[in-house]
């Protein structure tokens, strides 16, 4: 079975069956116990390796032969993994120069896993042999319906093969190392290179200065991390072109530009592990969902294809600060959001607890005491029989005509320069605070990044956007001439993409488009605000204030403080056929939400649904064959009631209607 | 004269007297203040190697002679240290392989105390030589009384000897690698070792997620040490098999299991430095009165005899976050807080502060100045005074009928194992609420561990009794069957000795005899917290919950909020003559307090005195020949009256009684 | 031109023309704008090294005698650096050696600045090999006025070559091992050294518990850096000794003893970055003014002469926790205080901001956007125009009766020493609540050390003198035996130079001159305080406590509160023809304003105006040529009246008159 054929909505989870190859009572149990909770897929093997090759050279499969067959004749598809996440004792021992090398330079003994060096040939040559048996073995067989390649890849490796591929890079990028200096700056404290040979990769004992470097090794290491994937794909990939592939992403900072990853996927994945019930206000679960839903959105908006929940927890995480448990009705609504917002499966990690090792606690669909007479078992069958109701939705779409704009390439830049603040740049931060004012607008939102298409939307807002890359300024300017509205906020357009700093006043040729020029930025202390008038509303703006000279804007809103009164905190500028949108500080929340109402509505883009914000309760959108369903999520413990709609706690509704 | 035979209690110290060789004068000042302070024992030799031995195979101990023949003819008795807890220079400039591994496998270089491998056979070699020198010389000499062998013993080496050793160690707990590979539940992350040669001890930048790996690294290196300590005994006592050892212990953390330890010494050993008026409350001392106090009774508990306060200060400490003095009274209290939890000394680190190097501020009986014209001194003296009063206590016995158990096997497993909060597991937080309030019920504790005897007592307590060990939920069973009350709670009973789950709701193989069976376990934020009702009373609980099934218990409360209002918060189960309970939840010190008070009653465990708790008073017993010396002890700087006696501000009274 | 010569103070700074030789439009503007802004100063070559010599050998001066010349044409002196603060890459590529190595013996890869070793010979070579040809080619260049030797020297080393040259230098002091033994008290934890070959320096894995060892390497590298400077100042005083040396210092904790290090120099330069308005009270700049004012008296106290402020920022540091921008005003004020306090210049770092690299943020006078209309730019040249006005300045001096003690061995003793708190020794924060007490008290403060003269002081305060070093106790007892008021306080004289307790009651050999002998010393937590009456008035002491039993002075104070009430807290005592006065706690700054305030009335020290201290208002006096120059600065942003002037926010009024 092809993946793209099934019409239902995956149900699932990782099944790390080679811990129980010596109970088959276990494994009996756990299909039976799989059909009753609507279980449809399971992955296999994503840590099977000491398995598959218990000594070096010696293989064994039978085993898996066995159990995907008996789930295949269960009607339970397969979500095959290849295993280079984890490799066997035996390996490192022979060859320890495939574990990777810290920043600090000292290689990793033996443990734990995702920590080899993907510049290690032999490495390569190991997984690429792995992959091609499990391929050849497998890739037709009828329970197979994907690929999951390796497992939440992450981190970065400093060997000596790393810096020679490192330099290598270098030398693409740039060139000539004369091109490479001036770019880093390197005359500054005498660091200039003759050489290529004689750059290493930042080092808490070396090179920590240097953001250009820093950068460039964390792209390098993005590519190489990239590459070592796509060696996978094409091993598995040889044996029927027709298994899509994808690979479980997991964090924003997990060493690889996974926006630019997901272009080589045919689907993307995502682990979600949200901390519900911990904010800091724990009766609220509005800011736990929303940093949920920002994951998802990410996520569907990389191939604008629904995408798949790969891991999350019926239960609680055994690593949060505190490990809650979900309370009832928290693993449906839960469910439905990633659902609701381009999810076309919930799977978990994992289906039976392992009775040993990191993980034995971290909430599983079976516990160890194997029973199903247990609250859990309970919420995960009651999630089956609604994603089977659902089955309609697969391939569902949503179409959103608003864009935020959250860059691996500028994240990375803000957290290296120096500047602003020394600790807490609180880039993520205030990303989510406009995402919140979007949310709450109830419009559909799609993340993406400065190399993504720009057209098409209606709005986009592109918040602390410090570095620019090649090509930004002209989109954002052609954005706009042809009638789009962007919204630029204080400290965007500093830099070009080496971190070197443009030769104007920021943003740097677009002042033309937002009409003004930003001459300094001053940083206010915890505690300190400034306020703004704004459509006749008082509001609050704290941390960040840039100080711009205007270049014909229209100021909306001036500083009522600081020895910068009445200098521009919000201002507007027609510019061809659209807007462009400055908001010079970081205001409150309720400012966000009014000034986004406004320019939507200035923009002509419809709201899901005609309301105002209700207080916890979050509006997703998905739309198939002429239909569109409404997702209507309260994430309140109590009722609430939406356009005439009442939800009782933690209650999902889905309105189902022709478009 | 033997250590058995002295008919007082000890007062003295480490008298470092290789740092004053120089000054005659000095030395003959000590023997007289010493007499004046009622001193009749010094420690000798502890840090004296380089003084031993300056250069390889030059050996003085002529200097030793001298001193040990003064102090004898002034009847101050010795008890002579073997001095292996600090090597000289010369030793490692020859040997560096002696210095220790840390665990980022990098190795000591010369400096500090007590970091040495104990698997290096030179140093074992030199040590022991060392040893038989000394034991030849002074073993039958008649001042001395005791043999004090090295000094808090502490730490853990990652070399390749002792990976060697642990690799040696592990094949006998195991026998073969499948063996360990289910214990380790080795398939998760591919770990599966084919060979004992595979595993290495774990490291920040290798292996630091496999609990049972951690465990028995832990394990090894305690039983290490105390192979370490056996070849000392052995050599000392080659020479006079009647001069009993013991070693000074610290703290509960110090790599070694302590209880294990203790059964190889005739007489345990105990260091003590409470943070004396530094509590959060600083007008209330209680506080530090229970940590001190638990060190005791653990101390008295391991052989059921007196113990030796090896180690104290009069004054203050040189290391505490605040090095605040002693305020009067405090120095006798505390010293009196020692004898009455079944001290036979009060001892000082040290005699006379060093005029240089680390702790030459650390508070000792006479400080640089050489006065005897302190307060310091004069507090030595009157405690002096007061322990050749008492000296009828000597040997003297406590009889416990209620035990508290405090496994390190389990509070090494609960720091290890990932679950229910990141930080702060607070094991020994609870243990103490538990201790507290049994010590405010004015009974005898006892504090021991899974491996000892359960026989005996009336009501054994096992807070949070993660792990049970080979055996010991049989022994809980025997015990509650014949009529034992056993108190469980929250968390207990969910792992076997390697941290491999038990296939069952926990309490493992006990839900008869406490009548439930735990599905879930909650974890609430700081802040939150549920209530319960018992005997009338509503009391709070936090931080913890289990969920559990009801199996044949009384519920006698159950918890009033969250999703699992009504579920048992407190268990009562009648099994066999005896009775299960178990205490779902972590209640606050009030309910404790009149819990056991409840309990205790149930058991026929009569109080030590017949009142209920005076705050601030703590009341302690011994017993011999028919005697009964009850202390009441006020820790508060006011008068307190219990019982219709008055104590005044920081006073101790004992009560002496026919039985 | 000599420095000496110029009749102007000085206005400029850093000027990093390689950055821009490949722009001649920047460097034919800067040229402009720096004479727009009045800069007659700027300080080429910092870090040039790599633009001097790219490649091994081969050099570039042309670039350099270019700008001099148009420098010197437009009337610009120059401060010509020598490069050692940064190496060329290629440099380190060949010789990895010249990098440190860290405390934990790890060696620095390439990168950063100021990282090398000081023993490398090689290095040494290099650098001198470079400051020759430099001093060959520029010592009699017209625009050179002064050698800027290295930049910020910091930090230490732990090669193999320093271990060598620091036994060396052990041997040197102590001649035989057995004298280093003693002062060690190396007995202690069996320490006893056989050979200076034993000795290794201080490391996180070796040795960090002998307090005399730990100070030695702090001086040893403190000496060694000197020696690698007079290298540098031999090397280029040899072409034209008329020509003044100088290097920029700016930490009182940067491995080198700077007072020690003043003495080597022909004008003290300091680079001074204020927290302006980030206080706790971000109202008030009262705390910030007197940090830097700390620094500047400091500075002008070392040589008795005016001294360069070489570094500063007319707008924001880039690395602070919060990077605010200077307020209007602040800029001229900021300089003023530098002004008042004896420097004869104000200079930047940097000219012109650089487009890459680790301080590309860091506010320069002119920014990315190259603008001359920008409010940083007018700022400058608001400065440039008063100093210019302000030339009859140059080189007048300041004359101060009060001196304050403030001793580099004595910090880094209370630093390594265990006792009173293990955290937060706070031995700055005391020194500066006396130094404001006698800031407010409007008269100059010098600030000196052990090793200065005490001769021409009317009153000295030492507060926390903890060591003494030798001749210190006799220098106190002719100073007060003289006449003059010498104030100690508690915690002082314990130790000798090297960590090694006196065998008294402290203050060493001063009992008689103070009339006290201290017993002990209490520490007390956050929250506690004791009280004492002084004058009539009640005020409070916390954190120590000296407990002293008297021995002759008189009790102006006791201590009210604690064990220790009706102790002496504060004592006066006649000797000779002087006073000693102890103060034996510490006491809150109006204590400590007042108690000056009478002993200054009673040394006859009459305060540069006459005035009680006004809230924010600082005061700093200059003297030449017969002519007194006032200083009245105003540090709140609102106007503030004294002796009848009127000073409105942040302004500065300077009275001339004739003494």
């Amino acid at each position: 079975m092809r993946y793209g054929e099934i019409a239902a909505l995956l149900h699932g989870g990782d099944y790390n069956v080679e811990q129980w190859l010596d109970r088959p009572d276990i494994l009996a149990e756990d299909i039976r116990l799989m059909k009753k909770a609507g279980v449809n897929v399971v992955t296999l093997g994503v840590f099977a390796w000491a398995t598959y090759e218990p000594r070096e050279g010696e293989f064994h499969f039978e085993w898996l032969d066995k159990i995907m067959n008996t789930l295949w004749e269960n009607g339970i598809y397969v979500i095959l993994a290849t295993p280079s996440g984890g490799k066997p004792p035996w390996m490192i021992q022979k060859y320890p120069e495939i574990m990777r090398v810290d920043k600090n330079r000292i290689r990793h003994l033996y443990g734990e896993r995702e920590n080899h060096c993907n510049s290690n040939l032999l490495y390569r040559q190991k997984v690429l042999g792995m992959d091609r048996l499990l391929a050849q073995r497998y890739a037709n067989h009828p329970a197979v319906i994907l690929w999951h390649i390796s497992n939440e890849m992450y981190g970065i490796c400093h060997c000596r093969d790393c810096q020679r591929n490192f330099r290598i890079w270098l030398k693409e990028k740039y060139q000539t190392i004369e091109n490479l200096n001036r770019e880093y700056w390197s005359c500054f404290w005498s660091h200039h290179y003759n050489d290529f040979q004689e750059i290493e990769s930042p080092a808490p004992h070396g090179e920590t200065a240097v953001h250009g470097l820093a950068l460039d090794y964390q792209r390098f290491y993005s590519d190489l991390s990239m590459d070592f994937l796509q060696g996978e794909i094409d091993a598995v990939k040889a044996y029927n072109p027709h298994i899509p592939v994808t690979t479980n992403l997991f964090h924003f900072n997990c060493g690889i530009d996974i926006a630019k990853l997901c272009r080589m996927l045919a689907i993307v994945s995502w682990d979600s592990y949200p901390r519900w019930h911990c904010g800091t206000n724990p009766l609220s679960e509005w800011e736990t969902a929303l940093e949920a839903a920002f994951g998802f959105d990410f996520c569907r908006s990389q191939k604008g294809t629904p995408f798949l929940l790969m891991e999350s927890t019926p239960s609680t995480t055994n690593n949060a600060a505190v490990c809650k448990l979900k309370r009832p009705g928290m693993h449906m609504l839960s469910a439905m959001e990633a659902i609701a917002s381009g999810a076309d499966s919930v799977q978990y990690f994992q289906w039976r607890k392992s009775r040993g090792a990191y993980e034995k606690f971290h909430g599983a669909v079976i516990s160890h005491n194997g029973s199903e007479e247990t609250r859990v078992y309970r919420d995960v069958c009651a999630v089956g029989k609604r994603l089977d109701e659902l089955s309609a939705l697969k391939g569902a779409k949503t179409k959103s005509s608003v864009a935020l704009l959250y860059d691996w390439n500028n994240m990375r830049a803000l957290e290296e320069q120096k500047s602003l603040r020394k600790t807490n740049r609180e880039f993520d931060e205030i990303i989510k605070e406009h995402y919140e004012a979007l949310v709450r607008n109830y419009v559909s939102v799609d993340i993406i990044d400065q190399n993504m298409e720009f057209d098409g939307y209606g709005l986009i807002a592109a918040p602390m956007l410090y570095m620019f890359l090649p090509g930004t300024s002209e989109k954002i300017r052609r954005f706009v001439e042809q009638g789009g509205i962007f919204v630029l906020t204080f400290y965007s357009g500093l830099v070009n993409e080496n971190d070197l700093a443009f030769e104007c006043m920021p943003p740097y040729s677009l002042n033309d488009v937002f009409g003004l020029k930003v001459e300094e930025t001053d940083v206010l202390m915890e505690g300190e605000y400034n306020t703004f008038l704004y459509c006749g509303e008082r509001y609050k703006a704290t941390t960040y204030f840039d100080l711009a000279q205007e270049n014909g804007a229209s100021v909306l809103s001036a500083y009522e403080r600081e020895f910068y009164a009445g200098m521009p905190a919000i201002t507007q500028n027609h510019f061809g056929k659209g807007w462009g949108y400055y908001i010079a500080c970081r205001p409150e929340q309720k400012f966000l939400y009014q000034f986004y109402r406004n320019t939507l509505r200035q923009a002509g883009i419809p709201a899901i649904i005609d309301s105002e914000y209700v207080e916890d309760v979050m509006v997703k959108e998905r739309v198939q064959n002429g239909e569109k369903y409404v997702f209507l999520m309260n994430f309140a413990t109590t009722a609430r009631v939406i356009q005439g709609i009442e939800l009782a706690g933690y209650e999902t509704k889905i309105l189902r209607s022709q478009i």
